[in-house]
């Protein structure tokens, strides 16, 4: 599907999408992009067989790649737009995997003046708490969905090559405009994150007073998973979608809020109407995986 | 151990003891109470083998029993404890194995006058989102940890039977004051339920608007899990318990907005301390497994 790949940022999911590719045979050669402080991880990635090479010269890792994805935190896009500016090239098709979109853009625009036709924002919904690409694997695309979110000078034949590629990955690609995308995943993603930091670093304290972690159970380890997920990635995630966060923040305290008075207020009625509308929603959520 | 053990509440815990403690051999006969509108459950309890017989009179069913365990939803311990007045026995050890401490304690001392010393109030940490009989299983106790939480008159011979009880079921037993133990519990468990069923509740109506549940991965799935318990169950808990529960939510409410003003503020040093001493304190809780 394409001679040349170039991944910039070999990580869980940069690592990841080579593994794919290479497994469904859809790149000829798979080559990466680093700094010299990721040399390590490009090392890692090149004795793994995860790539075929890697150049410190962003110069020659693009050449002549049909496909330039850009997965590093998203926070360090803008600054990878800036080196490929002065390379730009019409033969490519350029993309980005970040965890927020309206902010991927705004860079682009930022740094090149304009949206160019040949790139395609894109977000898969996969991931791990693990980060690196020692935990990235093959099959970490499969049955999960893919965002596409093209805006108005976009071209169409970019945007299906790369419905094509994370089809043959196995991801379910849906297609959506970037402010709903942002809105959507601050919802389902970037306030249960919050929520999870939040909450354990409220109770590590109080832990570290009264070892209450001994006789935290099940319930406990997978409500706070997402605890464990990397904090410079959320942080970079967190600041870049804030304008979507902060209000939802604002409305779950509110909602808290609401509940510690029904308890005060001992409202039975009201109280197992929140716990059941939540219970059923759940339901409904999980329906959708049958 | 117990020639006749009475199980008062044969759901997920109660009929998860039973199956136990038959498969330790610790009980040569397992019998339960049940009112007429349990009398379907009990029927069900008794054909899977769960519990020997059961009874519609108090008296018949706690009769010459070594064991009386009350497994009741935590809202009904009071009503049992009236029920059990009139037939109590000094030979018979009484327990419950209610979520919250304090409140059992101070209805057994509403009913009675007095707390009898043959009176051991536990707590297994143990369960799963799924209740009644059909959940229940032998080995839902195994490593999990039990608190006995013993009041000025129990009685030490009394503590000492129910704690080789559970140790014999495959828990982990620990000894702790009835406040520390509603206090520990509110942060580990009714908090981060509370929680769950808050963001389920508010992200359950931003769907029915807008299908955002789609957009959801496998960190929300976890996240939620236990937004899907059993909402009569933890309204019983939450009201039990609110003393500790509310000032809770007040600190999480206070968490969060600090994290929201941080984020319109782009505090990037202190959010980052945030998420970082959260996956720290999580990593804490899971090294205590190893």
């Amino acid at each position: 599907m394409f001679n040349k790949l170039c991944i910039i940022g070999v990580g869980l999911i940069g690592g990841s999408v080579a593994r794919a590719a290479r497994e469904k045979k859809l790149c000829k050669e798979i080559v990466a992009f680093g700094r010299e402080k990721n040399q390590e991880n490009l090392n890692v990635a090149k004795k793994l067989g995860v790539i075929d090479r890697y150049y410190s010269d962003i110069r020659q890792a693009v050449e002549n790649a049909d496909c330039v994805m850009i997965a590093t935190p998203v926070g360090a896009v803008e600054s990878i737009f800036a080196l490929l500016k002065d390379c730009w090239s019409e033969n490519t098709i350029y993309t980005d995997v970040g965890s927020t979109k309206g902010n991927i853009v705004a860079a682009v625009n930022s740094i090149l003046g304009f949206i160019p036709d040949n790139f395609v924002p894109t977000h898969p919904i996969a991931g791990a708490e693990q980060s690196g690409v020692r935990a990235s694997v093959a099959d970490l695309f499969v049955n999960k969905r893919l965002i596409i979110t093209p805006v108005e000078t976009t071209s169409a034949k970019a945007v299906n090559t790369i419905d094509g590629f994370w089809r043959q990955m196995g991801a379910v690609v849906s297609i959506m405009d970037v402010k709903h995308h942002d809105s959507v995943l601050a919802a389902t993603s970037h306030l249960p994150h919050i929520l999870a930091f939040a909450l354990v670093d409220l109770l590590g304290r109080k832990d570290e007073q009264a070892e209450i972690f001994k006789y935290a159970a099940g319930g406990f380890k997978d409500f706070t998973r997402i605890a464990s997920s990397n904090p410079t990635m959320w942080l970079d995630i967190c600041l870049a979608n804030k304008k979507e966060i902060v209000p939802l923040i604002r409305q779950l305290e509110d909602e808290l809020e609401t509940i510690a008075q029904m308890l005060e207020n001992n409202k039975d009625r009201q109280l197992i109407n929140t716990f059941t509308n939540a219970r059923d929603a759940r339901q409904r959520f999980l329906d959708q995986f049958k």
